[in-house]
C-alpha cells in the first residue's frame, strides 16, 4: 500500500474518511475493505471508463462487480437516469448490502449518490472522484441530487459517503479547462475560510496550472479539510454551510440562463463570485486580489451578457432563496464569509447590469 | 383547543410529536403553529378530499394552502407520481420553508413523505393519517418510498415527519374492510411486544370493529407508543426495528403474487402473521390466541392460492434479504418477536405449500 493522507468529516454515526494520494486506483488502497457486502455497481461514464473502471474493479479484488457507463454530461443529470440505475439494482437483485461506487466527476457523483440515497431507503455509496472539482467540493459533504427541468438540483437528499477515495493521478487525464474550473472550488475555499490558504494560491497558481503533484494535493488536502469542517458543523445547511455557496446564485443564475453545460460550473460560479465580491463590503485591494487569482487561473471574471432580468429571474428560483427574500454569501473580508439577507438593491442590479 | 393525547418519537434533533384526539381537524389543533414557513402543499386522494381537506384547509388559517388530489390506490404509488408532486412544488415556486402535508392513509403518506424527502434534499412534512392502518403504523417511523414495477417500497427514503395529527373521528368514515386491516397491524404491536396490551386486544376487539372511540383511541396510542419506542431505539432499522416487520415477509409475497391491490395491506399481513408464527417456536395455545384474534377481527388467516416456488421467488426479492440468506421475524413468545436467518426450511416449505 503505497503513502496517502486521510482527513475525517466528522458526523458522528455518519463519519467517514477521505484518503488522497497518488496510486491508489492503481493498486494503492485497499477499497475493498470498506465494502459491506459481496456486491458493488460501479457508476460511471462513457469519458471516465476507458481511463479508470478497469483499474477500479481490480481494486475490488474478489468482490461481485457491477457497472453501468452513464452518457458524459450535466443534461443527463436526471431523474430517469437516476432510474436507470435503480432498475438495474432492482433487476440484478441488489440488496440493503450492496454498495454503488460512483466513479467520475460531479454529475457521476451527485447522481450516484442519490440513486443509493433512494434504493431501499438508503444503501453505501463511495465516491472516486476523478476530477479536480469533484475532489476538492462536490464528493464531499453528502449533497447528492438531480436536476429539474425548471432548476438545477431541486431533486436530492443529504446522504453521505462511506468514503471518498481520491487518486490524484487522475488529474494527469483531466482537460485544461476542466482542471481551472476545479480551481474556482479551491479558490472559493480560501475566499471564505482560509486567507493563509488563499495567499498560498497566489504564491502557487501557476504550479497548479502545471499540475505539479505536490501542489495538486496540498490545494485538495485543504479544501477537503476546509469543506469536511464546514460539513460538520453543519451537514444539513441550516446556518454556517451556506458559506460554500459562495458565488453559487450568481453562478447557478448564469448557468440557467445560459443553458446548462455550455460554460462549466467552476467557470460559472468564478464569475460569480467576482459579483458576489462586488456585492460585498471588502476592501478594494481584496477585491482585487479574487479576481486577479481567478484571471491567473484562466477562470472568466465576468458573466456572460444575459438580461439583468432573467438573472433576477433565475434567482427568484435559486435554492437559496429564504421566503421571500434573496439570500446572498457575501465576504467581509479575504477569508471570512457571511450569509445576508441585507444588501442593496441598486448595487445588485448594476452589478447584474454590468454583466449585459 | 379541546383535549388530546401526545407521544414523542425521540430521535435528537428529529424528534417529533403525535397528537391523537377527536375534532382535531375540526379546530381542536393548531396546526398552523407547527407550520416553519408561509407556504403548504397538501396532497391527498379523490376519496379522502371531499371528506377532510376543507376541514384541514381550514385548520391551517392564514397560511398559504395549495393542494393536490391524487387518484386513490396502491397502483398509483409510483416515481411518477411523485414527480407530479415535484413539478406541483418547482411550478409553485417552493422553497425549503414550503411544508408538505400528507392528508389520507398510507399510500398519501408514503408517497408525500418521499417527495418531501426529495425536493431541495428535504423539505417538512406532517403526516395526517385518515385510515387506522396508518394512524398506528405508516405514518410514525419516517419510512417513506414508492413502488418500483419489480417491488414494493423499493424506492424510499428515511425522512421522518414533524408532527403527525391523528383525528380519531375520520374513522367513523372508514370502510368496514380497511378498519379491520388497521387492526391487523394493532395486533401486529401487541404480538411483537407487548402481552398485556395483546390481552387487552382479545378482550376489546369487539368494541374495536364497533368503533367505540374510546377502545379506538386506546389502541392507536398503545400502537403508536410500542412503534415510537421501537423506532428511537433504531431508526434506520439496523437492528431491533426490523421487529416490526413480523408478518411482512410474507405479507409482500402474498401482495406481490396476487397483484397489488387484491389484497389490502393488513389483510396480506394478517396471513402473512399466521405464517410468521407457525415458523416460530411458540407454545401451540399462544399460536392459537394469534390466529384467533386475527379471525375475530375478520381478517384473512390463511394465504390465498399461490404456489410455494411463486412465493419463495417473491421473497427473494423481499427487502429483508439479508446477503442471500432469508431472514424472518418470529416469535419467542406472544409479546417476544426476535428476527432469525435459522430455520427450518422444511418446514418453510410445508408452510408454504399449505396455502396452495
Amino acid at each position: 500500500m503505497k503513502s496517502h493522507r486521510r482527513i475525517t468529516v466528522d458526523l458522528g454515526q455518519r463519519s467517514y474518511p477521505i484518503v488522497i494520494g497518488s496510486g491508489l486506483l492503481g493498486g494503492g488502497f485497499d477499497l475493498a475493505a470498506h465494502v459491506r457486502g459481496s456486491d458493488c455497481l460501479v457508476v460511471t461514464n462513457e469519458t471516465v471508463a476507458p481511463l479508470f473502471l478497469q483499474g477500479l474493479i481490480e481494486l475490488l479484488g474478489n468482490k461481485s462487480v457491477d457497472s453501468i457507463r452513464l452518457p458524459d454530461g450535466e443534461e443527463f443529470k436526471t431523474v430517469e437516469t437516476v432510474g436507470r440505475i435503480l432498475d438495474r439494482l432492482v433487476d440484478g437483485g441488489a440488496n440493503r448490502d450492496t454498495t454503488l461506487i460512483a466513479l467520475g466527476g460531479g454529475v457521476v457523483g451527485d447522481i450516484t449518490g442519490f440513486a443509493a440515497a433512494c434504493y431501499m431507503r438508503g444503501v453505501d455509496f463511495f465516491q472516486v472522484p476523478t476530477t479536480l472539482l469533484a475532489q476538492v467540493d462536490s464528493s464531499v459533504g453528502g449533497k447528492t441530487g438531480v436536476n429539474h427541468p425548471k432548476g438545477k438540483n431541486l431533486i436530492g437528499a443529504f446522504h453521505q459517503p462511506k468514503i471518498v477515495m481520491i487518486d490524484t493521478d487522475t488529474l494527469k487525464r483531466l482537460p485544461d479547462r476542466e482542471l481551472k474550473a476545479g480551481l474556482a472550488e479551491v479558490i472559493k475555499h480560501g475566499a471564505i475560510i482560509d486567507a493563509e490558504f488563499f495567499g498560498w494560491l497566489e504564491d502557487n497558481i501557476e504550479a497548479l496550472i502545471a499540475r505539479d503533484p505536490g501542489a495538486l494535493a496540498h490545494a485538495i488536502q485543504r479544501s477537503c479539510e476546509i469543506k469536511a469542517a464546514v460539513v460538520a458543523d453543519d451537514e444539513r445547511e441550516a446556518g454556517r454551510r451556506a458559506i460554500l455557496n459562495f458565488g453559487h446564485t450568481f453562478g447557478h443564475a448564469i448557468e440557467r440562463c445560459q443553458g446548462y453545460g455550455k460554460w462549466l460550473h467552476g467557470e460559472a460560479v468564478a464569475a460569480g463570485m467576482v459579483m458576489a465580491a462586488k456585492l460585498s463590503n471588502i476592501d478594494p485591494s481584496e477585491f482585487k486580489r479574487l479576481r486577479g487569482l481567478l484571471e491567473r487561473a484562466g477562470l472568466p471574471v465576468t458573466a456572460p451578457s444575459i438580461a439583468a432580468t432573467n438573472m433576477l429571474a433565475a434567482m427568484g428560483m435559486d435554492k437559496k432563496v429564504h421566503g421571500k427574500q434573496l439570500r446572498f454569501v457575501v465576504l467581509e473580508s479575504l477569508g471570512q464569509a457571511v450569509v445576508t439577507s441585507e444588501y442593496d438593491n441598486a448595487l445588485l442590479e448594476r452589478i447584474l447590469g454590468a454583466a449585459d
